[in-house]
């Protein structure tokens, strides 16, 4: 089922209160300033005018013309009222309206999606905070804008994926689209793992659930999806408190987190432990679909390779066994205080060509699946300089970065992400996301 | 014995080549803009003078004045025969040259250590990235300089510490010392962990080591140490390949890793598994010497209250069963919607006054050792609302926050820090600092 009408809208109307202040004038703001490019109309009984992002818009007092979506922002007492009355002119609601089901109005929330099955119109939320699609320009929520990139998000929680779209940006992710799907009144997860699966400008799927009401058809979508893209998942509440309290947050029945593992695991998906590992991920599957398990690192400093090597086996990757043919050529042009096993170290003084001869060398191994290239700060030249080196290499194979730290090599990460190089600021998640890149690569 | 002579110095002599560029040039440098109070001697055959941070220093032909430390950056064939000629004039000497033991120069490293002896002159190096002390306003070595604050580095490798001050800037991490003690052909781990012991600015102490010579006495020391403060340590050269790594590049003995993990564990030490957690470990203990296994939570956002109670559960603490009165009292002022249960859910619009009170009525609860206090960014308010709140609230229990994300906690952060509250980036990295501060609780 395409769900373009949402994600690549060519019009959309926003219900609500249009004060400042107020959640419908914040999501028109960010609509307006996201440069959307089709039509956008504010309605509200009241009628007038509203200011948002240097523009002035007229409020209609109501809807008179079809629109892709609408976002709906008002009472939830009136909520299926107002789509049993614009059902006709829309094909989606997104209903970002709390009061529903979560705080135990059932009755009003089957009435919502009655009213909206009557008219065929699709639902998100409600209780959600919202969806982006980026490539369309729209972002039909209340929460930071993205920069446009491959990672499509879907968050059972609207503030986690809040959070999460704001750290994304720290992470230098790039993002295809969002949706908060709230209550899952009618579209849930499984839907836009669907969806997602086919949307071209989305490399990979990151899901944040506390826990899904369909298993047989979640398992289906998952499986559906990991066929033609990496999908993450951060799965909270693992623990029996945390169960408990995802009971009471997003009313989900976590049920034992072991099936979901083994769900999980069988469907071919990417489970991640942590917020931040989320982000990691996404920043390795937005550069690479996968890599194999033979990894090759290079440092100019022995001590963050002795890390990055620890992290490498305890992951059950590989630490390459470099053919005799590559260790003879590197011992020929590298000077003799280096090391020429794997971790190969360049030591302290390590420049451009150095790095990027030696880069070239590993790659054409043929016992070299990826390469994890360290830098810390070099003394006598820029790190941009070492960035040259990772960017301007001639390498097919996989290539993970760790430059640190900071602002010492701040303009080679700088370098490095306008190449589209993301950069991990340790070597330990640096050999974790080729960890999870391996994953996708055997069966 | 006290190294006061070399991290609260009165007075240093520095040698080696000043010309731009130069090591020993940086490291004039970095003392100089360090503010570095007492006098300052660069030492050059040659002579003139040298321009650093503002101030021309005239460079005497040799040292004819005693001072209390020298820092060496000249050839290594000639550090020998200058520890002798200087030996009566110097208490200690920080010897940057490499090309000692590290390159099979065992014999020259012998020679300066007996030349040392010869002179009662205690030795840190060679091979090294030098010193700082920085309560003492002290910069001894070109590494980037830091804020005074109370953790002691100790670094095997002088790169890793050298990204690790970088990266403790970026964290917010103040600093009592830095050492990279190199080849160790003195001076080692032992010393510093005993000395950093005794050390009133020092509060917590971090250690990177890839192994050590001296079992028995690493033992005796890091038990000293830890009877009087937490000492974090990264072990490098875990893994097969890493210890193998870490031979050629310390030449350490790694060991095996079992060992050492007794040692630590025996010890009371607290072992780290990344570069990113040492960090986290240290802002913990600047703040707080220790904390209770039994946590509560208090959230704006169901979801990362959920990540947060998954990853303490999961590392041994445990969810405060708050009393009844507590439950009573918070019911009492807490809109109906929010979740008095631990943990405590204040819901989007939780401000000031609701996050001051839960903090306050729930620091009361004797069932509670300590809190994890987050918050995503709130709608309607700044988060430096919520963070007076965190700083304002009558609590004498140890509280670990966590405001996210980025950008859009900016404020808050800020707010926190500026009151000695060092902020942790994800729920789980919250959980992960209140987990190593249980580690202190229980012996």
């Amino acid at each position: 089922m395409s769900l373009d009408f949402f994600f690549y809208p060519s019009s959309v109307a926003l219900f609500g209160s249009f004060r400042k202040g107020a959640i419908a004038r914040e999501i028109l703001r960010n609509i307006v300033e996201g440069g959307f490019e089709g039509k956008i109309i504010p309605v509200n009984p009241k009628g007038g005018t509203v200011e948002v992002g240097g523009k002035t818009l007229t409020i209609k007092p109501k809807l008179d013309e079809p629109v892709d979506v609408a976002i709906i922002a008002v009472p939830a007492k009136i909520v299926p009222s107002l789509v049993d009355e614009i059902g006709p002119l829309i094909k989606g609601a997104v209903v970002i309206s709390a009061g529903f089901s979560e705080v135990g109005n059932d009755e009003l929330e089957r009435e919502l999606v009655e009213k909206a099955r009557k008219h065929g119109v699709r639902l998100i939320g409600p209780n959600c905070a919202g969806i982006f699609g980026v490539h369309g320009k729209f972002f039909g929520s209340f929460e930071v804008r993205v920069k446009p990139g491959g990672l499509a998000l879907i968050s059972q929680s609207g503030a986690f994926g809040g959070a999460a779209l704001a750290m994304g940006n720290d992470e230098g992710i790039g993002f295809s689209a969002f949706v908060s799907y709230g209550n899952a009144s009618d579209l849930n997860e499984s839907d836009f793992l669907e969806y997602f699966a086919g949307d071209e400008n989305t490399k990979a799927i990151a899901l944040y659930i506390e826990g899904v009401k369909d298993g047989r058809r979640f398992f289906k979508a998952l499986r559906c999806a990991t066929g033609k893209k990496p999908v993450i998942i951060l799965k909270a509440g693992k623990s029996a408190s945390g169960a408990r309290a995802a009971a009471s947050h997003t009313g989900s029945l976590a049920g034992s987190y072991e099936i979901y593992r083994a769900v999980f695991r069988q469907a071919g998906a990417i489970e991640v432990e942590e917020m931040e590992e989320l982000f990691d991920a996404a920043k390795a599957f937005e550069m690479y679909p996968m890599a194999g398990k033979r990894v090759a690192v290079i440092t100019n400093s022995g001590g963050p390779g002795v890390l990055a090597t620890d992290k490498l086996e305890r992951l059950g990757l590989e630490i390459a066994k470099l053919s005799e043919k590559t260790v003879g050529e590197l011992r020929s042009f590298l000077p003799e205080q280096c090391s020429v096993r794997n971790p190969i170290d360049l030591i302290a003084d390590a420049d451009y060509e150095r790095y990027k001869r030696t880069i070239e060398t590993v790659c054409r191994d043929e016992n070299v699946d990826s390469l994890l290239v360290i830098c810390v700060p070099p003394i006598f030249i820029p790190s941009g300089e070492i960035a040259r080196a990772v960017v301007e290499a001639d390498c097919d194979k996989p290539i993970i970065a760790n430059f640190m730290a900071g602002e010492l090599v701040k303009d080679g990460v700088e370098l490095l992400e306008r190449n589209g190089v993301k950069n991990f600021p340790t070597p330990e998640r640096a050999a974790r996301a080729l960890k999870w890149l391996s994953d996708r690569s055997s069966p």
